[in-house]
This record gives C-alpha cells, sequence and structure tokens, in this order.
C-alpha cells in the first residue's frame, strides 16, 4: 500500500464562501479531515461527521499538542489515507504550518501546502480598509501581538515597526493593546495615527471599532472588543470613515 | 432604475483553483467584469466573452489609466450593472484597490471587497516557504521592489526593514534586487540569510531559484527569474531545502 499524502489547507477567514474552490475540493476527496476549532463553526458544519477529526480538545479538556497532531499526520499518511489538516485563514501566517511541514518531510510524507486568504488582509477590508495605499502605506507587516513588548527577549521590534513607516496589522493583539499602542507612541509614532480593530472578520458576530493610537485602548472597550480580533494601525485605517456609508452589507456583518 | 454594486474581487495568484466560492459566484452573476492582464490567462479563459471588458490595455498600446478605470466602474454602476472588478492576486495588497474603494464612495457608488490569496503568501508556500515560523520568524512585510532603494525619498525603508528580525517579501523585485539585497546588508543584515525567489507562482512556467543575501543576485541570473515573481528573505527561506523533497508535484508546476 502506497502512502497517502497531507494536505496543509486554508480555510480562509471564517465565511464559507472565501474557502478556495481547491479547499474544497480536498475537504471533499480527503479520507480525513483534521481540523481544530479555528477554521469557525460554518465551515466545519460543512465537513461530513464520518470523516471529521477534531484534535481541538481531548479529554478532561486538555488542548492537544502540536506534536501528538505532528505524529497523528504522518501516522495517517503511513496508513495510505489523503489527509487534510484544515487551518483557519492561511496555513503559515502564524498557524504553525512551518512546524507541519518540517515534521512531515523529516518523516517521510508527502505534502502540500494550500493557502487560504488571511484574516490579517480580509479583516481590514470588510471594514472598508485598503491594507497598503500609493500614497499612504508602500509596505504592510503582520505581527503577533500576544507578547509582552516590555519583555527584554521580546521578538518583536515595536521600534523598527514604528521607523517602518507602513501599514502595521496586528494578530492575536486584543489583551495587550495597551502596551504595544504605548511602545509605537514611545518609539516616535504620531499619537494622532488612525487604527482599527475587527473582531471575528467575516463571521457572524463581526464587530469594528476605530480611534487612533492614542484613543483606541477606550475604543475597545467602549466597543467590548473581543478576541479573536486584528488591530489594523496607520493611514489607511482612515480610510474607513471616508467610505463606510458606501460599504455593501455582506450577510455575515452583525448590525 | 436602482444602481448596481461594484465588487472589487481578488482572483489569486493565478491557479484558477484558488479563486474563492465567492469569486467564482460573483463572477457568475455579474453583468459585467472590468479585468486587466493580472489575472492570469487560465481564470480569464473561464469568463464569458458576453461579459469581459478588458481593461488592460486601450487603442495604440496604451495602457489603460487609473482613472479611466475608476470612471467606467462608476459609470456601470450608476447604469445600474453589477460589475466585478477582477484583480490578480488580492484586491489591495499593492493591487490600488485602495484608491478605487475611494473613488467609489465619492461618487455615491456601494461597493464590497472580497479578499483573494495573495501570491506574497501563495508563492513562498508553493515553494516550500512558511512566512512565519514559531521559532525564526514572528513577522512578515510585504514591500515593493520596485522603487529604487537609492532615491533619497524612497517610500521604503530597508533599514528598518532589516532591523525588524522578521520574513521580508518583496513584490515586484527583480530588476533592483542587487540594489536592495545591498541595501539590506548594509543595514546590518547577516549575508548569509537565505533568500528565495518564485517566479509564476502557482502558473504555468513556475520557477524557484535559492540562494542567500550574498548570492541571490548570481542564483536569478542563473535560473533566468523575470517578472513578475517574489522574493522571500529571511530564515525562513531556508526551510525549501529541508522539505523540497517531499512536496507534492502540483499540475501547475512546470519541471
Amino acid at each position: 500500500m502506497s502512502d497517502g499524502t497531507v494536505y496543509l489547507v486554508g480555510s480562509g477567514p471564517g465565511d464559507p464562501e472565501l474557502l478556495t474552490l481547491k479547499a474544497r475540493r480536498l475537504i471533499d476527496e480527503a479520507d480525513v479531515v483534521l481540523h481544530d476549532k479555528l477554521p469557525g463553526p460554518d465551515i466545519l458544519a460543512e465537513i461530513p461527521d464520518d470523516k471529521r477529526e477534531d484534535v481541538g480538545k481531548r479529554a478532561h479538556g486538555e488542548v492537544t499538542s502540536q506534536q501528538y497532531i505532528n505524529e497523528r499526520l504522518a501516522e495517517l499518511a503511513h496508513e495510505g489515507k489523503d489527509v487534510v489538516r484544515l487551518k483557519g485563514g492561511d496555513p503559515t501566517v502564524f498557524g504553525r504550518g512551518g512546524e507541519e511541514m518540517l515534521y512531515l518531510a523529516e518523516h517521510g510524507v508527502t505534502f502540500e501546502v494550500v493557502p487560504g486568504v488571511t484574516s490579517a488582509i480580509a479583516g481590514p477590508e470588510v471594514a472598508g480598509i485598503p491594507i497598503t495605499h500609493r500614497d499612504h502605506a508602500s509596505s504592510v507587516t503582520f505581527v503577533t501581538g500576544h507578547e509582552d513588548p516590555d519583555k527584554e527577549e521580546s521578538a518583536v521590534d515595536w521600534a523598527a515597526l514604528a521607523a517602518g513607516g507602513g501599514t502595521i496589522v496586528v494578530l492575536m493583539g486584543v489583551t495587550r493593546l495597551p502596551e504595544y499602542t504605548a511602545a509605537l507612541v514611545e518609539a516616535g509614532m504620531d499619537p494622532e495615527t488612525p487604527v482599527a480593530m475587527v473582531e471575528r472578520a467575516t463571521r457572524e458576530g463581526q464587530q469594528i471599532a476605530t480611534g487612533t493610537l492614542a484613543t483606541i485602548v477606550d475604543a475597545r472597550d467602549g466597543a467590548g472588543i473581543e478576541p479573536p480580533a486584528l488591530t489594523i494601525i496607520g493611514d489607511v485605517a482612515g480610510t474607513r470613515e471616508r467610505v463606510v456609508d458606501f460599504l455593501a452589507p455582506t450577510e455575515t456583518t452583525d448590525d
């Protein structure tokens, strides 16, 4: 019996229509779809029960370890199964897809990465914010916000980001919003720089808050923004108020 | 008669299977699909001729101006047409979607942005490169490479990018590769930093070259890499050689 193939597949930001045609086909053809909660309820509901394997939680409420997921992917492929590892957003935008790729190659498993629409781009867009603009932003950086910016060994160099002058999109940055907005201002960014937050982009319950580096913490609290949410920092965030009256309503937006 | 809606739709990196389900539906339902050459021949071939409007070139070989495209979108919407403005990759990742959004809002046209898979993420992934990695890269920056890094008023701060320590993905950066790799080394990046280039990602004729900041110019010339291509700079680019023997062949790769 020959080995199966593992497909590391991005499921997009949550709206089932933002799956790619390829993701849809691979899910339909797979022997097993290994997933956690991140693709969101609407997409998970469309996977036939007899091929779903939920690795989001294990017995007694423990979170499944990445090591278990890696091993299970290789095990299924060695049993001859074609496996879809379905991931939220895109597989390698902070998705640990890189770790899965390396493990699979090290264990002799053929794999393919199937890109998906990342919420880091879709979130700003559904809020009326282009992530780059010819006149305002000639670069964009995606960064994780779950580290403490005061930590000596923080892997994120907020001062370099402030100096770069491009759009900054912070993923997983709800809790530490006060720390990194302060770090950016301290590094020289204008406190009046526009900022927007988008919670549950493209999903039921989508919420948006806007402000500036100086006011966004209050705006977050006023709107009750909770994880998962994105923070968009830069002049482009000011586009929303100029276009919001003409944004077509989408079925997934909660008004 | 009521006005139509304009959908600014990302078509993904070129493989027709990397269209989203939503893009596919909107193309099917649109009265008019306004496009240039960037979505690529395979996707354009699937649009019915009677609704295609090619704004990539006009008479006498002139390139259509952005102003003409903006005006045409608004005109069609005011005639009651539902219009898909089909764009390569994602609409606002260096796609001038931001300009179209602002023009439409200023002219009273309802619009929606439909995100697509950007080649800046898909390109690295099909080459076996994750754009972030827990241990190597906690941020990623997309930047355009078509500006002269020696220009005083260059909008791209290569020194800040070098200091940031994350993955750098340069779009439209084939010609100026010698200038910006030199600028990054001069700003303190290790000349041994891995670099990869991906030409025509997910399309027929896809080509990949690898090296380091010190050697990539020779590698580019040796492989004959031509625009459109991406440059991926950072430790993650070294992943390719560790996984390449286990990358599943895709039909669109030219071996």
